[in-house]
């Protein structure tokens, strides 16, 4: 494909655009080429604005009367519902609170509370780390000799026994993107007795997430990424509503009792997914996530994901024929079907190559060890951007401007 | 004490008011009495100026290289190092990040390991509830059967054996405002070998709190009260720097990892306080507190000790003589040497009252059975404003302006 007819290529596909409107909603650096809303989504303009107003007003002149005469004590409930349409979800099987990390805790142990007898938690080798941390560390402090079994992704479904009460996986995985069959496994799970908690931390926003479609049990995911919710936005939990009566979770503070404000001696969960609150919601992160919710008002899923995945291919053509030439190693899955939102090429100077990339205007993310994950956010990028950032990339390959001596040398006045 | 006496002698004490300018810093509602600063402090207004910043430009310019170019990845020990000196700790022995519930759940939990064979988890009945839920359920999921013994006050000391593991009381209490003699009660907790934890919730911002004073082992507290950090700022939590190497939490998530970009398969606590990190930390929440903290630089915790005192007892001495005609009950030590920066009265229609004396620009807040509690923060209230507050409390009363058919029947047109 030759340079001006990809180009033509890229302008049709923008001006075909559904979602091409979508972008004037973002706050985009001008000149910058930004493939890494898969680690911190860009700012919706509307935040600003909600914060300063939840700051200045809520806050400053409302003072502790904004805590019943505007939407804070609501906002965990209100932010779920936002989310639950994008993960397939009702609106009472979702909150936000916390941390993706301190969710998944609290739902495991609820896991393993509502499957007694079953000693094992099961998740694939190579999750991402903190998920595995905290189950590890759940089952090394809970009651009754719990353990984590971690597995490899081909043996899983096989080592899903009789011993199992929770099967822990991430959706999209972080690393290569690819995507778990989440109907297979939640099934495959439930069938030996199991339950099945998803970690949809790189799929909401970016997929169509169909939880309740896939029969699933619990999910976690967060808020930062492809929901753009701002640095270290509140995470969100999913318990399917079938199980709400019987999740009892081990973070039980003052904000999820059942009356929070009568300051009883014995803690009674609250109903539905109230009960997974626990200390005083961050007002400010939630309000900075509702807010940036309200940008996927209208949006159809579907075009979100055929122009996320449109765009993946369209990375993969462009550059696969130089990748041997670059010592580049594609790890991500070529069918679109089986893969994510981001697409990662593995190098062993990776990481020098994503700062010499960052210095030429286009902006990835780097996961040791290696790999340069390139996240495409439908909402605020440009067809044209993916034209953009493989002339980076070549450009930065080519004359390996990453390797220090090598670019010295070309460059050396003699 | 005439109404005239009363007026000079609180303008002259305003007059010699050594925090009297610290006022300026805070936005405070024109014709507004608010006392509750002790359920939520007053904006600091260069908090709106730095939240802007944080999101317009680190957020939505810098992008994800704000987490490397700006103070992002340090917040939680910034501002860790800001309430430090307030509460008598080593800058590294306190860390900002998560609730206060969730960081008692991971610090008694750290406990627990240190103190192996020890079972018991002490506090005292009427402690604040959520810390009771916690410990409770922290309890109840904790391999080799740890147990919560609540125990009434006067009994408490007696009640430390060799199988208490941990004694987690609060230091000014929620509702009565009484403090507790934490270096007497955590030499008790020690010459039995247990361990000492207090929740600083009422007391940091307001009191001189000495934790390394008192050989305190480990403390926990809220963000949002005396601290100014916003609605659901970010808790902190301290431990003393001779436990550190020891301390294991359950909430591991990569943020507490030593190294949490290595994406490590094994979990290593980071150095220090740095392990108490959980998930990504928010953003937005401990910008505003580190912003918020700033006004404390420079201020002498004598002088907030000593106004935040003189306040209660004039309050308490402007208000005793009406008590039992109106009906109130204090609950709170008129000592002051053993009273907090609040003061709490009882009456029936508690709830009805603290109503109408908002209708008429007194904030204070209300906590059942029965309580209005009236905090006083130094940092930007005036003398004036107790005398207020009173004449304001004098005449709902009087009026029985809470009582809606006596008020009705008062004012009926007949």
């Amino acid at each position: 494909m030759t340079s001006s007819f990809r180009r033509e290529r890229l302008q049709d596909l923008d001006a075909r655009d559904p979602l091409a409107a979508m972008r004037t909603h973002f706050e985009i650096p001008a000149g910058l080429i930004y493939l890494d809303g898969n680690s911190l989504g860009a700012l919706p303009k509307r935040v600003a604005d909600r914060l300063e107003s939840v700051i200045r007003h809520e806050w400053g002149e409302g003072l502790i009367r904004s805590w019943t005469q505007t939407d804070w004590y609501e906002l965990p409930r209100l932010v779920g519902e936002r989310i639950a349409p994008l993960i397939g979800a009702a609106a009472d099987e979702v909150i936000a609170t916390d941390s993706t990390s301190a969710n998944l805790f609290k739902l495991a142990a609820a896991a393993v509370h509502m499957r007694p007898g079953r000693k094992v938690l099961l998740t694939e080798r190579g999750n991402f780390q903190t998920d595995v941390y905290i189950l590890e560390s759940l089952a090394s402090m809970f009651r009754g000799g719990i353990i984590l079994r971690v597995i490899e992704r081909p043996e899983l479904i096989a080592a899903i026994d009789e011993d199992v009460a929770l099967v822990v996986l991430t959706h999209v995985h972080y690393r290569t993107g690819e995507i778990f069959d989440m109907a297979g496994v939640t099934a495959a799970a439930q069938a030996r007795g199991a339950l099945a908690l998803w970690d949809l931390s790189h799929s909401a926003g970016a997929l169509q997430v169909d939880l309740n479609g896939a029969g699933a049990d619990m999910a976690v995911g967060c808020g930062y990424k492809f929901l753009n919710g701002g640095p270290g936005a509140p995470a969100y939990l999913f318990a399917a509503r079938r199980h709400h009566e019987q999740l009892r979770q081990p973070l039980s503070g003052w904000a999820g009792h059942a009356r929070p404000f009568a300051f009883e001696d014995r803690y009674e969960p609250a109903s539905a997914m109230g009960r997974f609150l626990c200390g005083s919601p961050p007002i400010l992160g939630l309000a900075a996530l509702h807010e940036a919710l309200a940008v996927f008002a209208g949006v159809n899923m579907a075009d979100i994901r055929a122009k996320s995945s449109l765009m993946g291919d369209l990375f993969i053509e462009l550059l696969q024929p130089d990748c041997a030439r670059f010592g580049l190693t594609l790890v991500s899955p070529t069918d679109s079907r089986i893969r994510g939102s981001h697409v990662s090429l593995v190098h062993p100077q990776g990481f020098a190559i994503t700062r010499s990339l960052a210095a030429h205007g286009l902006i990835c993310d780097y996961r040791e060890p290696g790999a340069m994950r390139f996240g495409f956010s439908p909402l605020y990028l440009r067809y044209q951007d993916i034209g953009r950032a493989i002339e980076i990339l070549r450009h930065v390959m080519t004359e390996q401007l990453y390797n220090q001596a090598e670019y010295q040398r070309r460059h050396a006045v003699t």
